[in-house]
This record gives structure tokens, sequence and C-alpha cells, in this order.
């Protein structure tokens, strides 16, 4: 048995509890470069954590195996020490699952293609999942010794698809 | 009149003096999320400088007009207190000029739409130069008071071009 969770398009409106929407929409807040380049100014509410244990920013690459709708949803994790941003190295829409808490019914978005999202701290998510390949994504997150990393099962699990 | 300068393909180890190439080649460091996704770990030498001043890592996305080869090359420039990633959000290669010195003669690279770059602290480059629409990326460098750029006229011009 499972339950049905429907997609709903990602807005930085309706993300704002669980992180910050990476895009260019809206007015550049500066233009540089002669003109030429606009610039959307500190996008994301960075947090690489507690520094006590070797915490940092750290940028990694992430290859993901593509996944399809519909998408069966068991688990969620959390990062309790830094957030996570996930910039994709494609134009390629991914899924974005987030949770209010462990126990509340997940959101599911979908990206419009040229979104990368950044996971506040301690926000329940999903596991990266790129709809096509390849799911390569630049992660900007905290490098540290501490055990940063809960997960969740969910049970029963949920089934992640388009509205009709 | 205007020297020319050739592109050569972006790789790690012609790039090493300048910066870090952020990409998926070799193998991962770790397979995470039960084996569907291999993350390449802390691939940048990220650097925010000073904290005295306010600096601390940001995350802002860019928006640059595309421009063609050859490309006229007239300035460059540095950022002394702080690193700068640039991860394209899109597939498409896009130009990279850096020198060793703001007297030395510059080197042009092409990445090959799977490779972002993070530029060292004080690295002298050329300004961000997509070369198809949309020039659209993610950046993550040093946000704080300090004045954190230098620029430096390149007289006269190199004209950068594809070998023939």
């Amino acid at each position: 048995m499972s339950r049905i969770l429907l997609t709903e398009p990602l807005t930085a409106a309706a993300f704002s509890p669980f992180g910050d929407v990476l895009d260019a929409s809206g007015s550049p807040d500066r233009l540089i470069n002669q003109g030429l380049c606009g610039r959307f100014h500190d996008r994301a509410k960075l947090d690489f954590g507690p520094t006590e244990s070797g915490g940092r920013a750290g940028l990694s690459i992430f290859l993901a195996t593509p996944r399809s709708l519909p998408y069966r949803l068991d688990l969620i994790e959390r990062h309790p020490d830094g957030s996570q941003a996930f910039i994709p190295m494609t134009t390629q829409p991914f899924l974005v699952v987030v949770a209010s808490s462990s126990e509340a019914r997940p959101r599911a978005f979908l990206t419009d293609g040229a979104q990368g999202i950044n996971l506040h701290r301690g926000t329940w998510h999903g596991v990266l999942t790129p709809l096509q390949a390849p799911g390569l994504f630049a992660v900007i997150d905290r490098i540290g010794d501490s055990p940063n990393l809960e997960e969740h099962p969910i049970t029963p699990p949920w089934l992640v698809r388009n509205p009709s």
C-alpha cells in the first residue's frame, strides 16, 4: 500500500519554510562587468554549523542515478549541523521532497530547469532525485567530523506523481 | 592591433596553478543514497578571507550576456580576499581566462559542458564569459565589506579564438 503525493511547481514562497530557491527571477541586485552580468546577490541562507568539530564550507560534485515518476518515497533525512545547497549543472527539472517534520505530510516540488535549492539546516528532505541523465549537481554543504545525518523511514511509503 | 590567444581544453592539471576544476571525473570518493549517488568530495579550495570585515561564504546567481569567439580580452581582474567558484547551470561550454600575474600571458580555457571552476583567492581572471544563452551560473564567493576587486586593463588586447 502506498499513499499518493502530487508534485507542485517550485516557487520561493511555497519553499520558504524549507529553504531557498536559487534562480535569476526578478531584477538583479546589481549589474557588473560593464552591464553584461546581473548579480542576484546572496540568495542562500548558508549555515555550516559548529566549527569546533572542524566544520567548514565545502563544495562537492554529486552524480546521481535518474529516477522516474511515479517515485516511491520511503525515506527522508536531515542534516542537523548545516545547510545543503544543490545546484543542477543541467537544465533538467529535478524532484525536491521536503517535510516540516519527520511525521508531517511531505511536499514534492518540481524545479523548472533553471532553479537550484538550498535546504536550511535541519530541514527534512528526500534524497537527491534527478529525473533525467546526467544527474550532475554541485553541492555546497558542511564538511566536518560531527555525525550530520539523521534518516527516517516512511511507512507506508508515498507514491510521488504529477497531477493528472 | 591585437594579439592572438588560442583556447585550450580545460583540464585539472593545466588549471591547477589557478584553481580547481569541478566535475565528476574519476571515481567518486564515496557512494551515498543506497549506491544511487556518487559524491566527489570536497573538490574546491574555498577561502572566504578575513572575517574581521564581516567576510563569509555567500551563494549568488549570475546571469551573463553570451559572448562569441573571437573574443576581445582587454581586462583582467582579481579578488584579493577570497576564492570564487562558478557553477554553470547549463551544459554549455564557457570560456575561462586566467593569468599567473597581471603582466603574464593569459591562458584561455574552454570547459567541456560538465565542468565548473573555482578560482583560488587572488587569481587573475577574465570576467564571466558564457558562449551561449542563457549564461546562468551559481557563484560561491566571499561576501563582506572589504574592497575585494582589482582590475587591470590589458594593452594591447588579446583576441581569443579557437585553434584552426
